[in-house]
């Protein structure tokens, strides 16, 4: 049960079944009351953990002594594993449960451990985290085009309603329109890039035709 | 110029500027006319690539001969670095310009030389990503949220409205509501935190108080 959790965060992923239970041996279970502090910044770093379930929040102190929020932690991911890896003695936050939650505490030795005994896991482990990171930027640009898509495709069908015609002659350079739409210009590109490749616009040179209105009503509906 | 484009990479965060040279030696820059193609799927891989200006395509082929779009790489962005790491000898997409483009090559030799003289710089090199992914999260957390918040506060004023009165009791349990508006438990609980911290509302057992229904007003506004 405990490591499937494991088996799901991208760290592990490059890891095979001896070496995911070497890095969870001596793993334990802890369960924390809201508003129970787990570790308090500057403490001493020996684990990092796998929220099970409930939320963690993660504070930093500032100069003055007031506390702000740097990130709040949900089921199945991973927290202070960055402080292992960076060689920092000591969390630079404070762990706080905001609900009832548990977490599973795992050993940093156990993990460095396998790391020094075998010099190609940390490539491979470097090569699954930018995996995960190219899919969280796509992620991202997704969620964003989200939004660019409904403000294009409501600029583009205002202006064939305008006109009363589907042929546009496009009134500016793209970029121009990009920004009069608050889209930033590689997001822009990749919109457009999209829309075509998807037959919905043709682009010759500054006309632009407008193959497909319905599509165009879909995307502002359904945003 | 191109040192400061690396030095923007999370892959590069953890290079000093002695490391950083060392990574970029043989770096040179290639320029693409939209549509030409910078590897192939399947041919060696010696090289990983960051994107100066344009937008690259990476494309797989699926055993029936077609092509799919797997990413859209732009500015500043780095790709084919996961297959050094996962030492695959060959590239397992093909790399398109969708718009004329230049992108900087680099040899990965340079790089898994550097990996390999010092075994503390893959580790500083994973928590740079690890820290790199905490903050993607947060910002796909942000973007969702967004959208979730809106929901929430459109939930919030409704109730308000059809009672007359801010003090509401919640007609279910919260994963209940957070389920009729299509709201993830975890986000739905980051949600109700944000809210009661800033002081828009209170919660009190089954007791809702929203004693801000302007700052709702405005979320559904610029939503």
């Amino acid at each position: 049960m405990s490591l499937d959790i494991l088996r799901n965060c991208p760290l592990f992923a490059a890891l095979n079944a001896a070496q995911l239970a070497a890095a969870a041996s001596g793993l334990r279970r802890q369960s924390l009351a809201a508003g129970t502090v787990l570790f308090h910044q500057n403490d001493a770093a020996a684990h990092y953990y796998i929220v099970e379930h409930g939320l963690i929040e993660l504070d930093r102190l500032s100069p003055d002594g007031s506390g702000k929020v740097i990130e709040l932690i949900g089921p199945g991911e991973l927290f202070a594993e960055a402080v292992m890896f960076m060689n920092l003695p000591r969390y630079p936050v404070t762990a706080r449960a905001v609900d009832d939650s548990a977490v599973l505490v795992l050993r940093n030795i156990a993990l460095l451990d396998l790391l020094t005994t075998d010099n190609t896991l940390a490539l491979h482990m470097l090569g699954h985290l930018s995996m995960r990171l190219h899919h969280l930027v796509q992620e991202i640009e997704t969620l964003t085009l989200h939004d660019a898509r409904y403000r294009l495709a409501n600029y583009l069908l205002g202006e064939c309603e305008r006109r009363d015609t589907t042929r546009l002659t496009l009134p500016a350079p793209k970029q121009v329109i990009a920004s009069r739409l608050g889209i930033k210009p590689e997001t822009f590109s990749r919109l457009m890039h999209s829309l075509r490749s998807t037959g919905v616009i043709d682009v010759r040179g500054a006309t632009l035709v407008v193959n497909d209105l319905a599509v165009l009503r879909n995307l502002l509906d359904s945003g």
